[in-house]
């Protein structure tokens, strides 16, 4: 007769470049871990089958059995659909309708969930992070893009079909900027720490005697989106401006989601949420003065995420948590 | 032995000034209905005391005993708190934390389920209207401001907290119009029926010879939003510029809400609805060229409220229906 084991959960990351997969207990603590190469223009079933048996190696090198994982969470990009744990579309991957649970299923027979990467990491921070015990949360992630989830009775909303959601491709503005997605004045296109460096080399070729133009080492190549908050601290008024006007963008979206999805929490991940403070506070200012009926309901807070680099897989390990938590 | 009677239930529609109640049959015709003024000065008991007699009287009058009554649905202004039946706070009726549901019960001993007005509105049209048979709908009504409905999973979605849901306050422009809510260049500032003729007005004082002045019999105070469309028809200028960026910022508002719900349908209330194919027309167009990722996603379609007249009870008694369906 085998020992009994705790129960495991493992969590996949499914990026562009790599695959972090990892292994969790009830506590969502990562126990084991390991990142393999994407190479996504193979066929889906190579990618999958090198995901799976990468999968069953971390679980047996840990001391696992397969009897002794409950289940599989899958955070990929893309538009998915969840019911069905198919990848219906991802740019990133280059994926057209690939049915990722039955696949990944021949190699592990166990329960498979498969979401949106940010659906994942929103879930993650709500049942081990900044949102943890809350049961709404919106999360953006501010990356190269606006990326965006939403927990709503402490599951993934996903609104009516595949692809709901997209909090990074809401009007903000209407100053003309293209966003990737083809439409113009996107939260992406302004809240993105892409928007922020781009803001910054602009402001650099006009004013080249800003701090910014040393911080860069002279070369807007080199410019990231720490710089204008570093300069900003350093009291160099071109790294104020960007600073703040990148906040209020930022500010502008957060308060729309605030209006429509009233949320326990908001919470920021990406980068730039290394500022803390320094975002967060104007960002809850802003939202306590502007938020509809802030005098009489509720308004959320506005934090920072925690999950930093275990997000992707405590995520989607949260896939099957809530999956478990749902089916009482 | 009495007669076995048809089950029916009662919709009320509360308003600021008047409080319409109708009796619906399973099918959501409206059997009987009555409207009664608010006089919403007075202690909430009192308002509450007529609606209840009222409703009562209704019921008997059309030959019902109130155990036919399968339970009352009741549509309010304002910010409700739907699991307890109170409307936290109405601006239009000046209530604060009024135990509606609670009240009610005195006066007919049946389910009683409260929510907000455009919420019901939005439930209505998919019980018996435009998005009969859709599990999920994004409402939008054009009015004096922009009230906002969704149902997900043929359910009104709340979001987090009561007050979520405020769709006519996402910011889609930075022209810096100030919205009621207080904050700038929200929906309600651009697309509410108020803005319309707001900009008619605008348009007419500078071009005075727009058919529009003549339509407003040379009376801005006259003007409404259906001069515009009447002016863009018959060839004016002035009128279809007005027509086409009133169009504009509505199909904006209409894309980010798609984006973010990515419903079945979204379906337009309001007096402007009248015009029908010319407004859904080319929303439709827009949105089928701008919405996130349209070519491999699911894109709703724009279509115009049938409820008409009777929206507001048909959507209160939809309440009722809904936690009957769902109650199984």
């Amino acid at each position: 007769m085998s020992e009994m084991k705790e129960n495991v959960i493992i969590g996949i990351d499914l990026g562009g470049t790599g695959i972090k997969i990892g292994i969790v207990n009830a506590e969502y603590e990562i126990l084991a871990q390991t990142t393999i190469p994407t190479h996504g223009e193979r066929p889906f079933e190579q990618v999958i089958a090198d995901m799976g048996l990468a999968a069953k190696k971390l679980l047996e090198e840990s001391g696992y059995e397969v009897n002794d994982c409950l289940g599989i969470g899958v955070g990929s990009p893309g538009t998915i659909d969840s019911k069905n744990g198919v990848v219906l579309y991802s740019n990133n991957i280059r994926w057209d309708n690939v049915p990722l649970a039955e696949e990944l299923y021949k190699y592990l027979a166990v329960p498979i969930y498969v979401n949106n990467d940010a659906n994942c990491a929103a879930l993650g921070e709500t049942v081990k992070g900044a949102a943890k015990g809350c049961d709404s949360a919106v999360f953006l992630t501010l990356g190269t893009g606006v990326g965006g989830g939403v927990v709503i009775n402490g599951r993934i909303f996903e609104g009516g079909h595949p692809g709901g959601a997209e909090l990074g491709h809401i009007r903000i503005s209407s100053e003309g900027r293209k966003c990737t997605c083809g439409r113009e004045d996107c939260l992406e296109a302004y809240a993105s720490a892409t928007a922020l460096i781009d803001d910054a080399r602009t402001m650099v070729q006009r004013f080249p005697g800003s701090m910014l133009w040393q911080l860069c080492g002279r070369d807007t190549d080199l410019m990231n989106a720490k710089m204008p908050f570093d300069a900003a601290e350093a009291g160099d008024p071109c790294g104020q401006a960007l600073v703040e006007r990148y906040i209020q963008y930022l500010a502008d979206g957060i308060t729309d989601l605030a209006n429509i999805f009233r949320p326990d929490i908001i919470v920021l991940g990406g980068g730039i949420c290394a500022q803390g403070e320094k975002l967060t506070g104007p960002l809850n200012r802003y939202l306590n003065d502007n938020c509809f009926g802030a005098s009489v309901s509720y308004v959320p807070k506005v934090v920072t995420a925690q999950n930093g680099n275990g997000a992707g897989i405590i995520g989607a390990a949260a896939l099957v948590g809530t999956a478990l938590r749902t089916a009482m």
